[in-house]
């Protein structure tokens, strides 16, 4: 999401008594779903040096360190400080350097300026983690039930902030590793098996008036909802993403060098920047080969194209002879079971489609997020929460382009079908992909 | 529109034989629209001097010579050129310096060193399009009735994008007359008598399957089409566009000084371009003035407000607790008759609202372009047309919002209910002004 | 000169009463130079279109209407204003607009907007410099010979300055027509015969103390003195300047590829723009070919060459094993008659050498100036002059360099070996060459 | 000096046989003091974290683990790898990593970017410097006297450039931690009593011809030479540096908000930039305070002013009715011995001034560089070495001023009268200040 240091939202309608979502006693799930969360985030740095920990590679991307303590800072300002009148901050400038966008909220240290941020150190962020999340089970622990009816949403809140964060310190890491010629592995993976990318088919949905966004039960975003109809002609869709491999024909096609495959400000794009290909991706004498959060690592064809615009999305749709879909087209063809390859899954890349049912489309869930032609807009009747926490999903509607389905660095619990993430639709540094469409 | 240099493009179904509007002998009237139209570009230059043809204050806008020109060089271009294999070009270097943004055409002169022809003089140049003209003309007298049916839409098609470069050449010249400590009047106006604004009323529209589009016939730009059906909720809209009265309200209490009515990307053009007011506005010892093509002249508070952005418009409706309609919307209210302000009146500014029918929007076409909450996209189905001349919209279809309903610098005959018009969100430069929406 | 919209100061020293240079009547003779040069501003304009007037390519240029409304300003705020405390200006707004760089006189145009001045016209400029010219004759006619001994060094200083912007409304000019891509001409020159480059030859001076800058009778710019020693070590001066001939040489050895040839800013300089060749020069299918204000020629290797900037005049030299001279070497080896190719001659290009004493150097004043080593710094004990007309040349001594002998674009009566010229080192737009010299 | 990542070079002249300065055995000497400066780089890091090492505050500053490899890259590149044809590298990469701008070496990581770079890691590139620093032992013990003798000057060469990168660490990390909210100590400092400055006092010197440059024995940069003569105006010198409380003087008489104060490049810079103050300096409710690298102090009016601009030095100097020294005569005033406040005394601030003889200059060495008013120009007869080591200081001499004597961060041994550091006029991270001169 093109801010990527923003908080959740709740939804409009939290649904009955009883929000969180695990069962048994809701107190006790609750912090067994904040310790799990939490500990997923430093779980993601158990490799990492101290010095990497303050990378800043561009001015939309954040330090490590940065995510562990904005993301703590959060539960403090929101919750713990919100709870108790007299509570005393950890760091009384912490505010300062971790608040991200709020202006409701006070002033900050200026994004692009994170990356000079040397102290506080590794060592007292985490130490920043341990003492907010102590105080905050205590908390959870002593409260009683109308209380922890009130703040609930907002763990819930926090925890779905985290998750975001815990995609974008990877997103983040990546794209700073790889300025270093070094090229540093993240994580190392073994190379699996060479397998073929199945072919691609054709999904056909008839047209009609269909319910689109978030209505029911669970946890939510504000932008997902209202839940509300639209119109939608028959279309058709490809049965997987697409591959690496069939990028490489748009490529060896002279995909980057003719304007007529391009929108006016893709093409403004390719000449300002020079690309010639996916972000990552690196052509030597044996071929191409792209930077992984494993290190670099050849071309696997068969493996779902990533690290594209929405310009290069929508000019390799052109050439295809296809089209991208709207988030009405997506949503309707979602309803398939969430499933895929996940943070959880500690690829953290793209992998090859395994099979599945003939008559519905594949790879929907994870592996890369999926570009939609559709603008990112309100839907009908939309409004923003209250307060600090409502700065995050409502005054980015502009200029940015929807993408759905999550991605092998989303954590498998954050992501559902009305899902919309949003990016500027010339960033590249997110694990993002297309899927085709056509006239139905 | 943001790309004020491209050719419109043939509605996909030009409709039944004898497209040309006018009735009688289809070439004779053609020909009279014809001139007609070309007569009224020159025409809005006779009180010009010869040094400000030449002017270019911005990237975005052209030299008043420049537009004559490049018009000019559409027929020469696509129908003369196109027509007679052995036509010799008036000027060999014309086409370098006066195609737009033609990729398939070859190259052309940097559109922002427009502003650095002298030569050819604005003698040299109206000789050109005298000389187009009567080629023109012999064309058309001289052709058979077969001809006249393939290039008649071509003809169409070139005074419809005449007529573009006309509403463009008034505001281009307006931008750089004003950046002129002298502040010069194009054109001389009287101050008219002061009257009130009418009252702001709201009429509703039902939920529904709505068609929107072009699909008739006539002539239409591609983009118009094709004609699909949208699901529309229930909305209400204002009776007449926001006045600059309300306008002033906005600014006293706070309208540039508070983010939380901005989007996030609104607020940044806010900072970086010290944005206080509308374009052309500026406060003196005696309250507003605002710099129009008649020269400085207080503001009106009567007048509908006029020269802000998309985001301008955008915090103004959050800030009056509304919103601005969607595309959609807009089409659905825009049941009525096509008057009012046009270039027509050589008033060339907007004017306060005269009455009207009680259950029906007034001012809905001139006086101001309306900014549509809608980004500019393609229709489902939408296919832009074969060749250079398809190079118009559809490669604009990204990062721009659709305006609609025409201004007081646009020809009336040019403007219909399925006219998008699309700028840059930051764009203040044409006449673009807001309408406010609700929920039904 | 790097600010070329400065007002010339007045020698410290401005020698015996009678200052006007020219013999009998002072009073007739100040007014016969004043018409003369005024004269020779506007007859410099008798070829140019209107809209060839308003043309400012660059921040660092002006329009040539610019130039022609400046030097009037500065006679109308210096002198009519400053001896009529009741002078009624020509134009209430025309000391905003032709004001050039001195805070001390007020608010100004910022001067990357001058191109955007369409009005007042040529017309109402010319007739401005008509008023002023009038009023000035009346005025030295009507003086007692206090006044004029009061007011001549500030009429002679106005003249001086009216003779550089005349200098640089030719090189403006040429800088503007030259991003036209009819490339047309300002005046036609007959193409003269082939000649062959003078073989280059040395000249050598012994070490010693040497009398530098200006110190006796005549009009010279505050920046020209005091006069001072300086120690010289012995050095050799080549007899001509570099040719364009030996210039192909450099390019065609690689000289704009190879980094060690270069200063670091200046090889950043070479990056940054793209310099392949001096300003104007071309390759074409029938070799190299330059811009002139007679329109494209083809480049004569026999001539000077020109418009290189001093990064590129310092690397020739470095290449050719030689390197620039000081200031004070110039100035000691310009002991010669002031004679050569200048404004006057209207050839308005460099001109190959003809022949000259054996044992002094050749075109050393006129054709093209000399970059020179020496930075542009206050000669020991400068001061500048009081007042605003001190804004002059004091303030600009840091970042730039010095260059010597005027050119074919100065007025013959504006240089002496004593001037100092001065332009920022990547400047190439003015007339400016190269001297080489060696160790003595 | 402003490519700080530059490499030294060897005086032209080298002197007598037995070059290095220590006694005894010149191969034990060497040993010593190449052991002594290299540990006195880590010396300096002994309180960093690991995170400190990585920031890159802009581009003309360096990471302090940049540093350390750089200077080691230095021994293993230009001694180790260039007696030993098979030398192996430490790591293949590191050249790439670690050159600065050695054109003749390769190629390298572009200077912005050298803050992305987390690993090497610290305990990395220190393994480096240890690796070096005993194979550097290893080769000097083994060599025999007449390979001692040629690659001696080359060691010598290399601790100099070491101790410039010294002092660079300090100045680049007291301007990366400045950017950190927290205001993090580089080394604790406890607060000294309260002393008055020196009164200021006047040295005089009469004109004559002087000899300048380096010419003796010891080591020199190749910029320091050759020693000439210049003829030198009679002068007066300040007997100390300007102070701050001098400085505030200057502020709150408007120095910052008059232009005619200013050079006119230096007044644009005060514009752009912001300057209301020296570098570091910040006012608060209890006065003005400054960035140490012992955390915000109070500024102490009787401490030289520094962290100043040659454009703040100019105007200063201007405001106090009084100039700049020239080179030679900062030279011909510093015949004082080479004492004051340096590195070694690890106080890394400037000092008031200690008492002193009553007719020589104070304050000359240590405490701050004091900017001159010469331009960075090669003296006459000046040739930079040959080869890779050639491209240290002849490739700068364009748009910079020369600075002399030292500072508070310069090491003791490494300052000398003939020293000639260089910056570009709006640089102010280094401890600079200003020495006022006047006419004689």
């Amino acid at each position: 999401m093109s801010r990527p240091t923003r908080t959740p939202v709740q939804d409009q309608d939290p649904g009955p008594p009883g929000v969180p979502p695990s069962p048994s006693d809701p107190v006790d799930s609750l912090i067994r779903d904040f310790l799990r969360v939490r500990r997923a985030s430093t779980g993601l740095c158990s490799t990492l040096e101290p010095e990497d920990f303050v990378l800043q590679s561009m001015p939309d991307a954040s330090p490590a360190k940065w995510h562990l303590a904005h993301t703590t800072w959060f539960f403090e300002e929101f919750i713990l400080s919100a709870v108790d009148p007299g509570y005393r901050t950890f760091h009384p400038r912490f505010s300062f350097l971790f608040n991200s966008y709020y202006n409701a909220v006070g002033e900050r240290i200026p994004r692009p300026r994170r990356g000079l941020l040397s102290r506080p150190t590794v060592r007292e962020a985490l130490a920043y983690r341990e003492s907010i999340d102590e105080r905050m089970v205590v908390l959870l622990r002593s409260a009683d039930p109308s209380q922890v009816e009130r703040f609930a949403p907002l763990v819930v809140l926090g925890l779905n902030h985290e998750q975001q964060h815990q995609e974008l310190l990877l997103t983040d890491l990546k794209h700073a590793l790889w300025h270093n010629p070094l090229r540093p592995a993240f994580r190392d993976r073994p190379a699996g098996p060479a397998v073929d990318a199945a072919p691609r088919r054709w999904i056909s949905y008839p047209e009609g008036v269909r319910w689109i966004g978030h209505g029911g039960d669970g946890f939510a975003f504000d932008n997902e909802g209202p839940r509300h109809r639209q119109f939608v002609e028959a279309f058709r869709v490809a049965s997987r993403p697409a591959t690496s491999g069939e990028f490489l024909e748009f490529i060896a096609d002279g995909g980057y060098d003719r304007p007529d495959h391009w929108l006016s400000d893709g093409w403004a794009a390719v000449q300002q920047h020079g690309w010639r290909a996916p972000l990552y991706w690196e052509r030597g004498d044996d071929g191409w080969s792209t930077f992984t959060l494993a290190g670099m690592r050849p071309v696997d064809p068969a493996e779902p194209a990533c690290h594209v615009s929405y310009y290069e999305a929508d000019a390799f749709a052109r050439w295809s002879g296809c089209r991208l879909l709207t988030e009405a087209e997506w949503e309707t063809a979602a309803d398939v079971a969430v499933s895929g390859n996940f943070a959880d899954d500690e690829r953290f890349h793209p992998a090859p489609p395994a099979g599945g049912p003939e008559n519905e489309p594949a790879q929907v869930f994870g592996d890369v997020w999926e570009w939609t032609a559709s603008a990112y807009l309100p839907y009908p009747g939309f409004r923003p929460a209250k307060g600090a926490v409502g700065e995050y999903n409502g005054k980015f509607m502009c200029n940015q382009h929807v993408l759905r389905g999550g991605s092998c660095a989303t954590p498998r619990s954050h992501i559902r079908p009305t899902y919309r993430n949003f990016f500027y639709p010339d960033a590249r540094w997110q694990f993002s992909g297309v899927r085709l469409a056509q006239v139905g």
